[in-house]
C-alpha cells in the first residue's frame, strides 16, 4: 500500500522537542498547503468549522506496543495512546478551519511538525464524528492535569 | 510512503453495493482482528467506549475532485465528502467498542467492507476529538433527510 502526499503542513513547530503536548488546545495557527493539482477538491470547504487532518508522522521511527505517556506513570497499550510511533505512522487531528485562500487552509489546533506530509482532509461532521457520551479509559480526567 | 496493515476487518458488508450510506448509525457488529503480533498494543483499551478506526479503502480505484453524493444534487469538493475514492484512500470511522477478546475487538457502527485492511486504532478522547459547536457546511441538516 503506497501513499503519496496531497500537500504539506507549515506549522510553528520546527522540531519534535518544541511540539506542545496538547497542541489541539493551542492558539497556534498552521497553514495547510494542498498541492495545486488538488485545489478543486476543497470547493465549499469554507462552510465547515472543523476538518479532520490526516498526515504522515515523517519523523517517527519504530514503535513499542506498550507506551509511557506524559499523562500517566504506568505504560498503556500503544493503540490507547496518540503516540506518533506506530506501525502505520498516521497522525490525525481535528482542527478549526479559520480561513481559506485558494489552496491554502489556515487552521488552529494542529499539533503537527513543520514540513509534515499531508495525506487527507475530511469534513468533521456533527453527529457522525462527535460522540457526547464517551468513556476515555485510563486517560479520563488526566489530560486536564499537569503532566507526570 | 509505504504502509502495512496491522489487522483486518470482518464485517457484515460483503460488497460495496450493500454498504449502508450511514453505517455509523447502524446496529451491525463488526469484528476487528488485530494481528497477534500487535495484541499487546491493545492493553487497557476496554476502558474506552469509542475508538477511531483507520483503514484502507481497498476497493477504491481513482477519484474525482468534485463529487456528487447521495445527500445533495450538486457536486462538492472531494475533501468536503467522505467518499472512498480519494488520492490517499484512507477511511476513518468513530465506532463504539462493544467488547474485546484477546486480539479481537467487537465494534458497532463501522461502515467498512468485509476484508478491509486495518491500518491504525486510536482512542477517541472526549475534549480532543469531540467538538460541540460545529458547522457542517453543505452537509448541515442533510444527513437526517432522505437521500437524493
Amino acid at each position: 500500500m503506497e501513499l503519496r502526499p496531497i500537500g504539506v503542513i507549515h506549522s510553528p513547530y520546527k522540531d519534535t522537542q518544541k511540539l506542545p503536548y496538547q497542541g489541539y488546545k493551542g492558539k497556534g495557527i498552521s497553514q495547510i498547503e494542498v498541492f495545486e493539482e488538488f485545489e478543486q477538491g476543497l470547493q465549499d470547504i469554507e462552510g465547515f468549522s472543523h476538518i479532520i487532518v490526516i498526515y504522515w508522522f515523517h519523523k517517527s521511527e519504530g514503535y513499542h506496543l506498550l507506551v509511557k505517556t506524559p499523562w500517566d506513570d504506568v505504560p498503556h497499550g500503544l493503540f490507547t495512546t496518540r503516540s506518533p510511533h506506530r506501525p502505520c505512522p498516521l497522525g490525525l487531528t481535528v482542527v478549526k478551519l479559520v480561513a481559506r485562500k485558494k489552496n491554502i487552509l489556515k487552521v488552529r489546533g494542529l499539533d503537527a511538525l513543520d514540513g509534515t506530509p499531508l495525506l487527507d482532509i475530511k469534513p468533521y461532521i456533527s453527529g457522525v464524528d462527535e460522540r457526547s457520551v464517551v468513556k476515555s479509559g485510563w486517560l479520563e480526567g488526566k489530560l486536564g492535569r499537569k503532566r507526570c
